[in-house]
């Protein structure tokens, strides 16, 4: 679906360089070489420039980014944009066509409002997980944040990328209410009630009159996401961090239809992450043998009192099974140490980034393969039989966590390499290649993937002969006619490239 | 943004019922006089043909929907689609467009799967919440289904208006997982991870791989949704059906933001409703005095003891209100009565139906003006009173219900009237336009309305001079450029039809 034209026109791009400076000044555009080489994806080959931008630009208001916008249809450029651009093992900042301008959103970062009765923010782009914790922390709101394993990225970029946290509003994309979207006619749009000039649901009420239009705008190339409503976890009375620990695969079968059960009866209502040699003390150790599941629970101590219990008894109950807590009054959430509890506390940290340079040092990388599963205990226990197996034909070992959604999970597992290792590196890039077509053929879909995957995943989605992808395009050509957004993430190509 | 042409070209219409009878045979289509009669707008003056069908044509399968579409985009034909056509005070079954054909999806009403375990159903268009309920309980199935105050109606169909109801799965649009959609191109796509044909979590996970589609069909012209996966409620060991009563307009304030804080912190998880003169004893009752809250709780019985106590010690703080509870297990469920617990319990009925004719026999109709507005207790209180006021200037009594969401209320308001009385029939419709553009102003839009208010409420939707119109004019152009599928819905037209 690919390769007509992969790599942008480089004296279009000049002159929209030369535009872009004009129009927005010389301080928002880099173009230098050394420049565009930190936005580079930090987990390819060291040696690429597969995916190296030409310039990156860096507009501060939503009407900069339409001028960009304009620029970029005038002359024909493709744009690739980013809030933070933290979305490492999926490409990071890293364009899919090799010399996109880049659209930085790192200076569009204000926390524009905070409603503390209605419990949400109104955020712009650049807006990090660290940003909008000091914002509700420095202004004294009794709102906690749902963040993810690092603290630095966007709240934007992460929620569009269909990212989750850990808390009772860890399901992120759902937090969404309300965006702001500059299209690529220039025009802006403010999805569901955000229509109405006078309203005042915009971020309260997430549904249109007519159709909603926000999951257009997920992991997507049809618009550039202005302002986003999130919708913000009341701080609870006392949050508990509890654990659940067992040794045999073979438990995995009842274990995980228990969790599915307390989940869906609410007992349990964070997203409740179960890994495989994790630990999970209050320092995350990696080699530890064992599953263990991490959960939380939130709200009137009376009631957490009840779950716990109901929690414990449930899963004690299962032979091999061991349950532990941690328990914290909202005034004690400053003095939360380590990874686990600060993500069941929606503090955000860095901590898990150095565990993923264990294996090679600073140029570590990694991949994950994001797969969707059932919430089925016996079907989770096959998979990761499945993929055990089909690791272990390969050079790298089988790291695995299991995010539990209630209905589905995401089962995630890393392949670490030495970026500097350019055979590694490709191998780790092709075994990933190898699972995904070996997994989507039993019935397990990627959810988000790394920009060099991104057409093998679509391509896997294969019912009704490609049907969803027709309508990608259908609304592609439409929304975008000249092909500037991003082309080519998630597989999705404006008429002009696609072969 | 109307007026080009209203009204179908009936020599199209003639031939397009010919080809239907030739391909779906004669018993799938009607076009008598007296046939199309039956689908008419129940709640227009009786004696107005302005909202009347050509004909009616009833599909079995999918394949049968995909030819009435081929059929509609040759002949240039306008469809109206329904699953029921109970979307009574919104137009029943009724199209915008006069001469329309209407596809009533009846027929289609199978229930395809159930997922015991993962609690989901994957059902047709023609499936009631009557025939949900029923296939739940003759197969044994630890699922409850919601359902909104009438069970006659189609469950896709409530959906995709933005229906709830009144459990904890009683947010209906949230409760969608999967949609297959026929487009006018005559193409079957399926959303999210649907898209995997060997895919073993269309109906589990909620999103795509890249943008995720299902919103587009929600109270759309957009496309003709066949198939919905429905989220359903685990059987909850018990399940408390609860008030609370109070006199007086201004204990709104505490007690709305009481009620949200205890949605807010997880302890009520079901949609609340706040009605005044309802009643809220076993049988619904008109005409009481003063203000009743009811709420549902659902669990382990330790939980639901211990948020209750809750519930009663904060509401009952609140100088004024009683609060009150029935407590029932699981297996009582059968044997309970009354509208209030059979919706907390999930089991269909129509006893509302009789309370809707209280006020001029079979032939009342009414209209519901259902504003959204934030969660806010001062808001609601307020709000309460422009329309306490705004109603006052005319012959219509205020009558409301308001169902919190938790950050934001739906505040509906009805008018009864007697639609064989054209003077009082028409005068609720104009009134009806005047508080829609009252309340607009004022910063509450409507989130569901008649045909005959579509493009009034649609262009109170001014934001940045109706950005979102276009944006659904530049889809609806690309999706169905013939504008065959249901012209003018929710005020959105095809080119043609655009003045």
């Amino acid at each position: 679906m690919t390769g007509v034209s992969e790599v942008a026109d480089l004296t279009s791009v000049e002159r929209a360089i030369a535009a872009l400076t004009s129009e927005l000044g010389a301080d928002a555009v880099s173009a230098g070489e050394q420049d565009v080489r930190e936005y580079r994806d930090p987990y390819d080959y060291k040696g690429s420039d597969r995916y190296t931008a030409s310039a990156v630009v860096t507009p501060r208001t939503v009407e900069q980014v339409q001028a960009v916008v304009r620029i970029a249809n005038e002359l024909r450029v493709p744009l690739w944009t980013f809030g933070q651009g933290r979305n490492n093992a999926y490409g990071g900042s890293a364009p899919r066509v090799k010399g996109s301008i880049l659209v930085s959103l790192r200076e569009c970062n204000r926390v524009l409002e905070v409603n503390d009765d209605l419990a949400y923010a109104l955020i712009e782009p650049g807006v990090s997980f660290f940003d909008l914790y000091d914002h509700l922390q420095a202004g004294g709101h009794r709102l906690w944040p749902s963040i993810p394993d690092l603290g630095w990225g966007s709240v934007i970029g992460n929620t569009l990328e269909y990212g989750r946290g850990y808390t009772n509003h860890g399901e992120h994309p759902a937090m969404a209410c309300g965006l702001e979207v500059v299209l690529a006619n220039g025009e802006i749009v403010r999805t569901g009630m955000g229509a109405l000039s006078a309203g005042k649901v915009w971020n309260s009420y997430p549904w249109s009159f007519g159709p909603s239009h926000a999951g257009l705008f997920f992991q997507s190339n049809f618009g550039i996401v202005t302002k986003m409503g999130v919708w913000l976890m009341r701080r609870p009375d006392v949050f508990l961090s509890g654990w659940a620990k067992f040794e045999d695969d073979d438990t995995i079968v009842a274990f995980t239809d228990a969790v599915r059960e307390l989940m869906l009866d609410g007992t349990i209502r964070n997203l409740p992450l179960l890994g495989y040699g994790l630990g999970i003390g209050e320092e995350i150790t990696f080699g530890e043998e064992g599953w263990a599941l991490r959960f939380a629970l939130y709200g009137r101590e009376a009631i957490v009192d009840a779950q716990y219990e109901i929690v414990r008894e449930t899963l004690a109950a299962i032979p091999g099974v061991e349950v532990g807590r941690r328990v914290f009054t909202w005034e004690q959430r400053p003095d939360v140490q380590g990874h686990n509890d600060k993500v069941h506390a929606g503090v955000p940290g860095m901590e898990l980034m150095d565990a993923f340079l264990i294996p090679y040092g600073p140029d570590t990388g990694h991949l994950d393969l994001s797969l969707v599963g059932p919430m089925d205990g016996a079907d989770l226990a096959a998979s990761i039989g499945v993929l055990r197996e089909l690791y272990g034909a390969t050079e790298f070992p089988y790291l695995a966590g299991v995010l539990f959604l209630g209905r589905s999970v995401l089962h995630i597992s890393s392949l670490f390499f030495d970026t500097k290792d350019e055979r590694q590196t490709r191998a780790a890039y092709d075994t990933y290649a190898h699972l995904v077509g070996e997994m989507a053929r039993r019935g397990y879909p990627v959810y988000r993937t790394n920009i060099q995957h991104m057409d093998l995943v679509a391509d896997t989605l294969d019912w009704n002969d490609h049907a969803q992808r027709r309508l990608n395009e259908l609304l592609k050509d439409a929304l975008d006619p000249n092909g500037i957004l991003s082309p080519g993430k998630q597989g999705i190509w404006p008429r002009s490239m696609r072969a």
